[in-house]
């Protein structure tokens, strides 16, 4: 049996796409990546921790907004290449304010947003706020 | 309101990660890619379609296996470059025979099949099956 990380294969850039699941409702809250050292961190806790590819640095889940992640659950997909975790969400995950940040259907063609949001993002993210 | 195409942001290699959930449990099944192609071919239907990194083509999941998926719901997220999509899964998902690719669990060191496998891989891929 492999170990976990044995088991895990990292893109070029040292990446792997983890999805994000609330473990009490099943809701799809975000997709973000992690490298080594933020599963590593992850796994240590209390946070879930990712890679921001946009700041290229580790990023604490709710280190400015407070909306941070407890890790319930990891799986490993059957290739090694994608993560999916579940977690006990505080208040929500998306920097615009909503619970999950799939908040937009589409038909196809447009988009409807069909969450309410749950907290004003500038209030929550004076600095922006963009991961 | 943008229209779908215009809201989503393809990566360099022109492809976008589809989470993909089963539109009535919410278990997450797998993890694939698309391409513009790929998603115009979705929207048509009946069946839901990827690109394949792998074998570097178009791919209609369940071609050999006959375990295709029908979209139910197509989801957005705040940054457009995530899709995830609800499907009506024909059987199971995953080509080793689970229904969910995430069929292992990790407590951060091993890794446990914590999963019943639905069908026998070697049968239904008898030309290897591999994504």
């Amino acid at each position: 049996m492999d170990t976990l990380f044995q088991a895990l294969h990292f893109d070029q850039n040292g990446l792997i796409p983890v999805v994000v699941q609330d473990w009490k409702d099943g809701q799809i809250l975000m997709m973000a990546w992690m490298n080594r050292e933020a599963l590593e961190k992850t796994l240590k806790g209390p946070h879930v921790t990712y890679w921001s590819r946009s700041r290229k640095k580790i990023w604490v889940k709710g280190e400015e907004s407070g909306h941070t992640q407890g890790l319930k659950e990891l799986r490993v997909d059957c290739d090694g290449d994608t993560l999916l975790i579940k977690v006990d969400q505080k208040k929500a995950a998306c920097h615009e304010g909503f619970r999950s940040c799939f908040f937009r259907r589409s038909d196809g063609s447009s988009l409807t947003v069909t969450e309410k949001k749950m907290f004003d993002p500038q209030k929550t993210y004076p600095r922006g706020g963009k991961i």
